[in-house]
């Protein structure tokens, strides 16, 4: 028996080969579609222009983030040209390089707004300047497109900015012991040591994570050093007569005290990103310790069905538990691509495969929701409720999410697999080809499927000689049956912490195959959620589903459906893209009962209707219109 | 068989003497306790001091509108020495007259503000300054002081100002062609022509009237004139993104073209009242159709069950059609106190009983729940539901709602009976002795009843000798059934405009019974009311119940009431002074098993409990909690 305990490491996304019907076409139009308008609308913008550095009194303005709108499609791009070459991108991602290294100080510094706009405030306002957040992205973008193309053109420029960095903060006499308002520094510099084996950006991203919530607070001291005038975003501060300024960016105690989300959503997802990382590389239990009570929290209390996160628009963030208003929802769309991120640390440090259900909850709903079919406009909130007047745009003026997105996908390929001593695990079911290692040897895994709308997959196993080891086929939470044979023949379906585990000598060419009972189902609120009382959300697999105007008409909120009555499920290849559509009846009240009444003392009477529903992910893709996640239920 | 078509005319309140088990407590209450405690409070916030214009720079500076707290202190006062008399209190009253009257300036000017605090601005703020308004309240104080004592000491002063307004106001060459922002001058000067028979009184109320929302917006000339500055409350001016600045204070278009209930819901009611009033003494048919049209609007889109108007606290006023929020319902208690005036003269206008419906819910509900049993603390907003915030508090900076309710309550008397040529009518059933002038003759109707706790009435009629006349009883719009019997014989209910007409040759002695049927009943909701979909409220006779946290415990939102249990009601003479408590079933959501979870897609398990109902005028009179109207009905 081998032990299952071995550390598994995620198989990068560069030895997985996507050709899965669902997340192939999104793949193509992110790469066709998404990312030439993400440099188009930088160009447009002027983002582009701004890293000349030229920027004089009377014209707009840098914003202090536009650096990291820049970086991350450098980012994106880079990871496209990994797996599709392509010449005219490289070229501008090149072009684009040298024009943020030509912007880089004699001493390493690198940022558009504190060289050109505000040269005398470099590190003056570390709370709400994004100035270490966008050095974090920078770095992100060096790191990308070294493993991407093998040039150390931005990886260089990079480090030396990190070097700089590290010579700037620490705890010694004259270096600042601060961090950034808006994490994503701390889990940059992991990524740079782990490509650079750097020991001093690791432990400068320890000092960041450590320093962070101190007393006292380093925000209130920078203040106080400026004079008591804070700058930027203050209205952003809290939500209303709640948090305080210092749980905006979790800086109200130390991490490891920290036991209840708080705050600026993106952010803390960035932040416990990063918390996890270090937990890993210093084998620190007290940070995963954090992490995993953050994690309860989180998913007990203030996490939307769609994996969407952040109830309120006031803070960007968190606000009360169990406060899950619908219409009102921000659920930004940066803040679900976190919860994947930060998922997927947590499912490779603990082993433990409901954080994959987390990662894929927000993968399949509330990230992707962010972006069109046509992959060139955007969603910044993701509500689960919309009167007809959200609509998603081509950019926005805070431009954050749409290149996030975009690096998520390109770099889908990471979460699929993972890899250990002994070990070979399928955390996602995408059809594709994945090269582990296991026990030194090539392990290629082949998985077909046809998720999210089928609950079949059959893996086949390539290897160069037979070899002992487990394969682990996640078992996901959203399903309540499963069967599962290998060549055929059915196997006792061990479940170890939320893995199917076969354990046994593998040959070339045998085949696993897993049959997930994929039922539509009615899904239902812990009843302290006030926004959902009396209502139900449909979900099959893991796509949950709404109702749309488009297939349903006006006045969504005035049906309730019908509690008995069958969750019939029918793929539509020529609507949306491909999408499994659910019909089930609903009670829709006669209206011409109530003309000119407001109040009677009978209930009104109801005519029963089919209605539609569609995944959640593909809303608003058609006419502008009303559309509902948790739908009444009829009484 | 006579015309019932005659002119009906109220009875007024010194002709009739309440000895209702209901009304009497609160009357008495009022007297004893809201009364003084509204003089101490004028006291305490320099109001009283501020009528000797003795202001300066630096002192706590007085409020535009602080002269109507007291007029209508005074005019509440009045009214009770007319049936109470209270040699303390008329010294009171006649103090603060004398006060009052001290600041009147020889031109015949009387405004605290504009002679004491800004002597030079006199009518150049007409839209938020409540420079008129003050004056309307000023003038019903004096009709009331006169009505109440006899005595013109205050009516001459208010005469004489009233008499400099409308050398000021109106069409010809050098005056003002303006009107108030906030409407209550034009109904006042109604009151004062009908009491001095001055008929420039009510010819100025029709000017204001007539010219209001005429184009160009004089508001918006005023502005200008004062270089575009606007002052006071610019901030109120419009619910978010929908209404402009003028449909908050009515002025948009010009009165006979409003079909639509906008704005700030006390100056609605108060400009509605006018027009009423206005219709009626012009005989004006085109005033009376803006007032049914807008009276139609109200009622069948915009009105609480509770008879509370305005949604929202941005404007203090109306939003969109079926826009009825429960948590943040608006519901200013004034607002429901002017929708009795409004009615009361809609009634006598028409002869339509719906008019006295709308009344009566406003009175029983909306409007007496503004004062707390012991008569000391008020509700400035009555909202339909509460977490537990909400509690009546002794005095408000803008406090405009205790005096209000206090001369509500001193005056009830007028709302009972209605006399005409050949009609004697009952409106409203509250235990009580009323004289009436039918026919030439006194017509003393002698009711008893334990309304609104049970639906018997018994009307004894003493006549001097007998008299051919139609006695109408309004028949309620909540009953289902009534009987109605003369001297213990039935009698065929013939309803006219909501009225039983019962019209025959009386002999003193006679007594007429009504049964009307009064059940506890559960009410719903157009389904345009997305607040209330799938709840329902339980109203019995005028009286709408709530539950309250003191008797359920919390989590009322979490509680749905079973949709077929029946609905138990018994008096409670212990309980919030006596009060027919409503108990039912109710299902409440089993919370162990949701332990550590947010969704499920079993539906939880819940237990059967009882809960408690009591009156909404009642509740908040026991310690601080949740409030709930409209409840969740289980599926």
């Amino acid at each position: 028996m081998l032990d299952i305990q071995t550390k598994l490491n995620p198989v990068p996304f560069t030895r997985v080969r996507i050709d899965d019907p669902f997340w192939m076409e999104r793949s193509r139009t992110n790469r066709e579609h998404t990312i030439p308008a993400i440099y188009d609308q930088c160009e447009r913008s002027g983002r582009l222009e701004a890293l000349k550095l030229q920027w004089r009194e009377g014209e707009p303005k840098p914003h202090v983030f536009w650096d990291s709108d820049v970086t991350k499609w450098i980012e994106a791009a880079s990871y496209s040209l990994a797996l599709h070459p392509d010449a005219e991108l490289e070229k501008r991602v090149d072009e684009t390089i040298d024009l943020l290294a030509s912007g880089q100080q004699p001493d390493g510094y690198l940022n558009i707004y504190f060289t050109a706009v505000e040269p005398g405030k470099r590190w003056m306002d570390l709370k709400d300047a994004h100035e270490l957040y966008c050095a974090g992205h920078l770095f992100e973008a060096g790191v990308a497109h070294f493993e991407a193309t093998g040039s150390r053109k931005l990886l260089d420029v990079v480090c030396k900015y990190a070097d700089y960095i590290a010579q700037v903060f620490g705890s010694a006499e004259g270096q600042i012991q601060g961090y950034c308002g808006h994490p994503e520094i701390e889990l940059a510099l992991v990524r740079l040591y782990r490509c650079t084996n750097n020991r001093s950006y690791l432990d400068l991203s320890k000092y960041f994570v450590d320093e962070r919530g101190r007393q006292p607070n380093y925000f209130d001291s920078e203040k106080e050093a400026r004079g008591g005038t804070p700058a930027y975003f203050e209205h952003y501060f809290s939500a209303p007569g709640r948090q305080t300024t210092h749980d905006y960016s979790q800086s109200h105690k130390p991490v490891r005290e920290q036991e209840q989300v708080v705050g600026h959503s993106v952010r803390a997802m960035y932040l416990y990103s990063a918390m996890a990382d270090l937990a890993e590389e210093y084998n620190d239990p007290t940070l995963m310790d954090a992490c995993k009570n953050l994690w309860n929290h989180l998913t007990e209390t203030q996490m939307y069905i769609t994996g969407g996160i952040g109830s309120s628009e006031g803070n960007e963030g968190f606000t009360d538990e169990y406060d899950l208003p619908n219409d009102t929802a921000y659920c930004e769309t940066c803040a679900s691509i976190g919860l994947v991120f930060w998922n997927h640390r947590m499912l490779h440090a603990t082993g433990e495969a409901k954080y994959a259900d987390v990662l894929e909850r927000a993968l399949y709903n509330g990230a992707i929701s962010g972006v069109s079919l046509s992959g060139k406009s955007f969603f910044y909130v993701n509500p689960l409720e919309s009167h007809g007047q959200h609509h998603r745009q081509e950019w926005f003026e805070v431009s954050c999410c749409p290149a996030n997105l975009s690096r998520l996908l390109t770099t889908l390929g990471q979460y699929i697999y993972s890899e250990g001593e002994r070990e070979a695990a399928v955390n996602l079911y995408v059809q594709s080809t994945g090269e582990l290692a296991v026990n030194g040897e090539q392990v290629k895994l082949r998985q077909q499927t046809n998720y999210p709308w089928e609950g079949h997959v059959a893996v086949t196993l390539e290897l160069g000689k037979s070899s002992e080891f487990a394969l682990k086929l996640r078992r996901p939470g959203w399903c309540s049956r499963v069967e599962v044979s290998v060549n055929g023949e059915k196997q006792p379906a061990s479940v170890e912490k939320g893995y199917i585990v076969l354990d046994r000598v593998w040959n070339n060419g045998d085949r696993v195959e897993l049959e997930m009972e994929m039922v539509a189902e009615r899904i239902y609120v812990n009843p302290a959620v006030a926004a959902d009382r009396g209502r139900v959300a449909i979900q099959r697999g893991p796509v949950v589903y709404c109702l749309e105007e488009a297939d349903n008409g006006p006045g969504l909120d005035k049906l309730s459906l019908s509690p008995e009555a069958p969750l019939n499920v029918k793929f539509d290849a020529s609507l949306l893209e491909g999408v499994a559509v659910i019909r089930t009846m609903a009670q829709r009240p006669i209206e011409q009962d109530w003309a000119g009444k407001l109040y009677a003392n009978k209930r009104g009477r109801s005519e029963n209707i089919e209605v539609s529903a569609i995944p959640y992910y593909a809303w608003d893709n058609r006419q502008p219109g009303a559309m509902l996640v948790w739908i009444r239920e009829s009484s």
